[in-house]
């Protein structure tokens, strides 16, 4: 018996990441402009997936300056951190064991920042009160979220457990679903009204799994990845009667919650809706909330941090997750030191707070500017078509290929929108996403990059895009 | 439908940890303390999990300079730190993102990194090759192993699949064989033979497995936890001879590989052994090997960063582990950063060479101190007898419990070694963890302590037990 043979069937069914495809091509292509091979760009511009740092942002000084001093407390003697910085790394390290970050922390995270992260979300939510014994700290949202689909699932289930999951959709929430032997039922989200999520397409949905699985979960993202779409307070409540008359968990992906900057949008929690619906809701609907380190304000994908809130969950199913947790024994403390940062920033008159609040205020700005100029841009170009960006941190535009270029990608046997990015990828050193990826509605295609970055970053992006977009019209056309 | 009705069946399989009644206890110890209530003790001393900083070993200097100026790169230009953790910090930010560790990286890890690690093993395992191809860097040993597991196993498999899993064991990987729908098949060492592996048993062990499950992997930890043995060469080959007889996946845990002190023991890998052997065990037996930060010389538990290397494995298996690994994105930066400084330490003329030297042959010389005091205050108490110690990080004494305190034991519906636990916390203030968390033989019992710290922590932790059990041997004999 070799393993090829003796494979989960499950894991076998995952789809396998098209980047690979993509990232071949591009570590070829730097190593190519390495060896001196002329090309029309010095380097390959990479915004495939929501890395903030990779894209030229610029990490915020106040979490990396608790980080270090949290790591080598030495520092804290030095006169040139602030003195907030200093009492801030002190009372965490009192948090930690042995005085050490270097330390194991208990499963669910480290108390105080558990506790932090529970007041966090009550002021969020205008008062709804948050326990901090319902909530996980856990080593990135989307680990959290394959953890407690994992307790959710019955891989033994005939028919098979489903979840309902939006389509397009970030890749690795399916991908888990699948791998723990359930069926992926996809809901389509309308494009043509911004990406909105209408309740009759989850009947529909809900509709198409009757003799294919069992229906259990809804997974939703607000606001949305890759749509940027940001759901409405009216919509948050039909979507929450849906579930609790079809008896479905809810896993409400509300990382990008720091992210709206459409002009009517505003970012409102599924727990805080579901309150302020009342009974028998407020009681009964079962829901899991993430959020993260690496979506959240500090963007901080490298530290692995996030945390889930479960909401009307059986206390005798938090002993099961906390079994299902603790075989990864606790988050990395790095991550839950700037989880802590994030939820607890400087306030006004902290030394800390000018600086802080100045790149924070930058930030923001960027991305507001950024995504109108992308829509701006894209729009401007024929063939391709953006819907108003709300919230989140990427761009998804339709882009309408030519008979003549499909043929062409069928001919070497890649989807057309991962030919249509490899292309760009070769000719203007631009590494960006296909909607391929997504999911997305049979005939169309779709392009996603990443908006969160600088300024400069993103002209750079929207130039080569222009470019290449403009000479591949004429060459298809 | 609750969830708790729908609950996947094999999460409630997972046996929970005892850790929970004892945690709970400390906390609440722990609690009273603050509120001055009296005690013999001034606090919990807590030996119960295997983490050196929390028991008093200071971290590596090096290792935190570098971190600290990989956070933070203005510390670069501080004068105060070494001119080669400068460089360092300089050359590992090279392989980050954006220069930040704020980036996501590879799936399997940051090149330079993996390039790293297949270069130490080389050197480790006396010219055997190793390919960075066949290298993933994970979020610990753990993680990788109950991935792998996933992979592996199969939970709609009938009959089950089935994993030979060593009795005593730490508690994680039954925990996922078990999460995964499969049955673990114990084979018990033998503790009067200083817990050797004999491969009689795991013939006994497979042939109990007849019409149970279908065996598909052995499961070994060398050097052992809880059990301080290294395996022999000897032993090693037979287990190989085993395997590769039997069709089994070998999953070899030797993240303890750096702590070897028996007089007459050696670390040797199972992938050097397997080299050795020829044709035709080298080139058929699949085997993966884990070791991490955590259990290596850093000692950076709370980091999360570890590393499996696949011997033997169709590459097209390999895509399987990549898209199964890529849902949690990568492991924590730092974490792969204190790996790299892990497999590639300071050398001899280097400027941090003699701290840090100095550093490690304190940690060295501590834990094999540490092994034999704790060995022999153990086996002057009456009713405790424990096994010389070879390498790891723990001492796992036999404990004889007298019947009355069985039969006490019985009454407050614990476990006999959890209640001695229970009564040596509330007593002495010391929390240690007993062998029914690991698995014994019918009727023994056992107690686990981590002698991974500094002298006067081991100390402490020696005069407590002492005490305790002196007077626990009086009031029950």
């Amino acid at each position: 018996m070799s393993v090829l043979q003796a494979i989960n069937p499950n894991v076998r069914n995952m789809k396998p990441l098209e980047y690979s495809i993509l990232a071949r091509q591009a570590s070829r292509i730097n190593e190519e402009l390495r060896q001196g091979v002329k090309k029309p760009y010095q380097e390959v511009l990479d915004v495939y997936s929501g890395d903030p740092h990779k894209g030229g942002v610029k990490p915020l000084s106040y979490v990396r300056q608790v980080l270090a001093a949290c790591l080598y407390p030495q520092l804290v003697n030095s006169s040139k951190l602030p003195v907030d910085v200093k009492q801030t790394a002190q009372r965490l390290l009192g948090g930690c064991d042995g005085g050490s970050v270097g330390s194991y922390t208990a499963t669910m995270g480290i108390p105080e920042i558990v506790h932090k992260v529970s007041e966090f979300i009550t002021r969020r939510d205008a008062g709804v009160p948050s326990y901090p014994e319902n909530i996980c700290i856990s080593p990135g949202s989307q680990w959290s979220l394959s953890n407690i689909l994992h307790i959710l699932l019955n891989a033994e289930s005939s028919p098979r457990n489903g979840v309902l999951s939006p389509v397009p959709c970030h890749n690795t929430t399916p991908m888990s679903v699948t791998g723990l032997g359930a069926v992926v039922i996809p809901y389509y989200l309308s494009e043509e009204q911004g990406w909105e999520l209408q309740v009759g397409e989850l009947h529909r949905a809900l509709e198409s799994a009757k003799g294919v699985c069992k229906p259990v979960a809804l997974y939703i993202i607000n606001p949305g990845n890759p749509t940027g779409h940001v759901q409405s307070r009216k919509s948050m409540q039909e979507v929450i009667r849906f579930v609790s008359e079809k008896k479905l968990f809810l896993l409400a992906d509300e990382v990008y919650q720091e992210y709206v900057f459409g002009e009517k949008s505003e970012f409102v929690s599924y727990k805080r809706v579901l309150s302020e619906m009342g009974p028998p809701f407020s009681d009964t609907v079962e829901l899991a909330s993430f959020h993260s380190v690496s979506k959240g304000l500090p963007g901080e994908c490298g530290l692995r941090c996030g945390y889930v809130e479960l909401v009307n969950m059986d206390p005798t199913v938090m002993k099961y997750i906390f079994t299902r947790f603790s075989i990864d024994t606790c988050t990395p403390v790095l991550g839950q030191i700037a989880l802590d940062l994030m939820v607890d920033p400087p306030q006004p008159g902290d030394p800390s707070y000018p600086l802080y609040h100045m790149e924070k205020q930058n930030i923001s700005n960027t991305l507001i500017d950024n995504a109108k100029r992308a829509v701006e841009v894209v729009n401007s170009l024929p063939g391709l078509c953006c819907q108003p960006l709300e919230g989140g941190t990427f761009a998804f535009p339709r882009v309408y290929l030519p008979p003549s270029f499909i043929q062409k990608a069928k001919e070497v046997g890649l989807e057309p929108d991962t030919f249509y990015c490899s292309r760009l990828l070769e000719e203007a050193g631009l590494l960006i996403s296909p909607g391929f990826e997504y999911g997305q509605k049979e005939g169309t295609y779709h392009i996603r990059f990443c908006i969160m970055t600088s300024a400069e970053t993103l002209e750079e992006v929207l130039r080569r895009l222009t470019c290449f977009h403009t000479q591949f019209m004429k060459d298809f056309s």
